[in-house]
């Protein structure tokens, strides 16, 4: 692991740093934000998933999460979206290939040798900051952004276990259904809808919910709300009689104006759940 | 004036705006936040000056400002460092030209036509907000990073019967006896130095002082401390006995993360004399 930057921030330190992966078989760069508290033994850890075009540094620099993570003595972890690089794919489109990643572990080509970014989150980069910094792998949030706030759902509801809180500021909700998601899927996992089943959040809430609480924000003004379709999620909440906290947020868009805006709930909602 | 984007933010709206700019003789874009209150009535106003490279962009992004200042019911200006443009010379250096106007007027050329920073920000940015927005003249503060601080507290000094209030980050604190301050002056204002004076903070805290309260954040890791002089200003404070705080900030260093690590005390320092 290498250091990129450390710089202090509200009584912690911010850094950058760069690892090989194994899940996608390229160097990857994350952020971390780790609290004071974390010089006296491990923190508990929120991890946010960024959304479509963002590298580790959008919500590290735009999103304001170190003030309220430092109040509450909470790490966060910022993962890029994708691998990148030359002997990567890619694809001109956006929301395709680097940048575009969805949380998903590719099966078709030309992405499968690179495009796990289920493994990386899930299993590489855990290994690597549980062992190399003071944070408390028992104690676990997720939260994301767009098509962050996809894999944060996805993630959560596939492994409740490991996660006592997530949420989400304008999530993509019901990728199966969607132009966001079934571009991707099909292109990642391939032509068998049954294989998409478990990368929409909609779908898991019907078939698997979570035990812990969840925490929604969408603005009603978001640009792209006919993508996210957070009524499908809203919806299969309610079917399921799931604990959940589901708000639509007057006059916000999709922008980082939006998420700065309510992540002060969102880092102490999860503060809650990691401190009990 | 034209609207570049409004995004709902803390309740209130992050707007930006271009207009025709009389002092450059150039477009110019500026991001305000005004907070739910402005649509009330007029709020008092901090302005924050940015530094060199950056646009108005960069701390209306970056510096985590508006949820101190929605808390507080304070607009804020984020004005460019610069004119900008095809006509408008430049120099390849980052220090010099586009995004490093100094908050001078310039009367040496190739910069004179269009590098007036010092009206822009003092005549005509004011005259164009306090006409179009809810904004109160009567309680104005400013701020700013790096060469923004600089700007702040020339600006400041030279108009204490307009801001009740200054502070700045890692300012630079002697232009004229810096690399940052006498490469620009020379070329801005020309060679004799006597015209430098009205440009040097330390200079203007020895001769001026400045009425109201003051706040200067300095980290002790910071990159460029040789270049800013803190000790001058800390000097010439002490030897006025100038109400100020000054604060080395131990570990931090020259960025965002140092700025916005402490912006909750500026604008609450602020908003107490804004609202006195």
């Amino acid at each position: 692991m290498e250091i990129q930057s450390e710089n202090a921030c509200f009584g912690g330190v911010q850094g950058v740093y760069t690892h090989a992966s194994k899940a996608t078989g390229t160097d990857m760069t994350f952020g971390l934000f780790q609290p004071a508290e974390a010089q006296d033994g491990p923190v508990p850890v929120l991890w946010y998933l960024s959304g479509l075009t963002c590298t580790h540094e959008n919500a590290m620099t735009k999103a304001g999460a170190q003030a309220w993570a430092a109040n509450e003595g909470v790490a966060l972890i910022f993962p890029d979206t994708s691998p990148r690089g030359e002997g990567v794919a890619d694809d001109d489109a956006y929301d395709l290939g680097q940048g575009a990643g969805f949380y998903v572990n590719a099966t078709e080509n030309p992405w499968a040798p690179h495009f796990n970014m289920w493994d990386y989150v899930t299993e590489d980069l855990p290994e690597l900051v549980f062992n190399e910094f003071a944070l408390d792998a028992d104690r676990q949030g997720i939260t994301g952004h767009s098509m962050g706030g996809h894999g944060a759902l996805t993630i959560a509801m596939t492994m409740p276990e490991r996660f006592r809180s997530v949420s989400a500021f304008s999530p993509i909700c019901n990728p199966t259904a969607s132009d966001w998601g079934r571009k991707q899927l099909g292109a990642y996992l391939g032509g068998d809808n049954t294989k998409w089943v478990a990368h929409d959040a909609s779908l898991l809430m019907k078939n698997n919910g979570f035990e812990g609480p969840m925490l929604i924000d969408t603005g009603t003004k978001d640009q792209f709300i006919d993508l996210l379709k957070p009524e499908a999620l809203a919806n299969a909440i309610a079917s399921r009689r799931q604990q959940a906290i589901f708000r639509m947020q007057p006059g916000y868009d999709h922008s980082y104006f939006f998420v700065s805006s309510f992540m002060e709930d969102h880092v102490s909602f999860h503060a809650e759940a990691l401190y009990a």
